[in-house]
């Protein structure tokens, strides 16, 4: 790491150079997360746990044939990666009615989708995200046709392997975000999953129980914590 | 119609019984519409020129195999359509820049789109009409993924027929809505095409002309007569 160069200090990551010139490193910085509103929490140690699940959870489902950025874990907070073009696109991923879709449809929290949900939210600046149609993607060129069929078929691929992944430890993925980029004219899976990009909610005997993400700090670091546990370390 | 029934009072048109048990009759109303802002007027013979304009354009889309609710014009404000089962689905169909895409990607007025854009809106009670993703309308059931995909075709095939019947005639299709229906398990083409439902401008000498439709009333009546002109008496 010596000679690397920071190359972008992001809220929730910094990036640096490689050796390798076709990629990058990305440490996980402990930053306070929103996602869709919930557990916004900022604790010592988050970064490692949370790249200790996404390198957990990018290995899984590369075994799966799913194209990841993920090169190697090279510290308990760095990854290095494909450097890749990221599409300005954020995928959002809901298998149940939780957050801002309970809002937007008046729906109770909690009901489960009859199918995958698949949203897509415009990350360009100057606007707030705005959610969008595949067809604007294409109309305004910021993916073709082609490579958004590419990326509603990915996502549905990880989705199924992930859903079962958490199940087999009694968590519910109940909606997530996923985030795309260009490497050598391929689509790969980029960023992070983690709990600072999902909303995971805990089984206890059979019943989703919504209240896994506690809105204190301290409740929420725990959650991490057990999060990593079943998922890094295969424990309870 | 003397034995007709009011079925329903809607705003913009009145529904009643038909003699054929599969049918109503649907009247067009001199109301005051507001497609995405613009154009608000209501004058006499509204509803005329509409009817007029509505049925020459489901009868040439029939032409192309488009499944149309019509069956026949009974006077000059009413129609004989099928009973549909409406879909509470809105299509947007998008080719030129305009009105509330504008403002939501803050994009100049009048740009064409590489694509057409399709919007889903939802049309229940109790909610504002959230744009919706496709697998929105499949997760809560509004319709099935087969009548999507359906739906998707069929809104592209009327634009590239539409499109072209206009520019014939040196009109512009910027952007306008379709509603579709059940019928016997078949997905038809419901509602109106009219200048309340289409965003249309003038081509002045080649040239988009962005103020056919002007704000204040007269000329928004003389705007509805002079389409009804091009398209239904197929001169100016």
């Amino acid at each position: 790491m010596a000679e690397s160069k920071l190359l972008f200090k992001g809220k929730h990551k910094h990036l640096f150079s490689a050796e390798e010139e076709d990629q990058i490193i990305m440490r996980f910085i402990d930053s306070e997360s929103n996602f869709d509103g919930d557990h916004k929490a900022k604790f010592k140690d988050k970064g490692v746990l949370r790249t200790g699940i996404s390198e957990t959870i990018f290995t899984y489902l590369d075994g799966y044939n799913i194209p990841t950025h993920l090169s190697k874990k090279i510290s308990e907070n760095e990854i290095r990666v494909k450097k890749l073009n990221m599409l300005p696109i954020i995928v959002v991923i809901r298998n149940i009615v939780a957050g801002s879709l309970a809002k937007r449809f008046k729906m109770e929290q909690g009901h489960p989708l009859k199918y995958p949900v698949l949203e897509y939210y415009l990350n360009v600046d100057g606007l707030d995200q705005p959610l969008i149609m595949e067809s604007h993607a294409y109309a305004f060129d910021f993916a073709t046709p082609e490579e958004m069929k590419h990326i509603a078929r990915l996502s549905l691929k990880v989705n199924a392997v992930l859903k079962a992944f958490l199940e087999r430890r009694n968590l519910k993925l109940v909606d997530y975000k996923l985030e795309f980029g260009r490497f050598r004219k391929q689509i790969y899976l980029g960023d992070e999953i983690t709990p600072d990009t999902c909303r995971i909610w805990a089984i206890n005997e059979g019943q989703v129980d919504a209240k896994y993400f506690a809105f204190d700090d301290g409740k929420v670091q725990k959650s991490y914590q057990k999060i990593f546990n079943l998922l890094v370390l295969n424990k309870d």
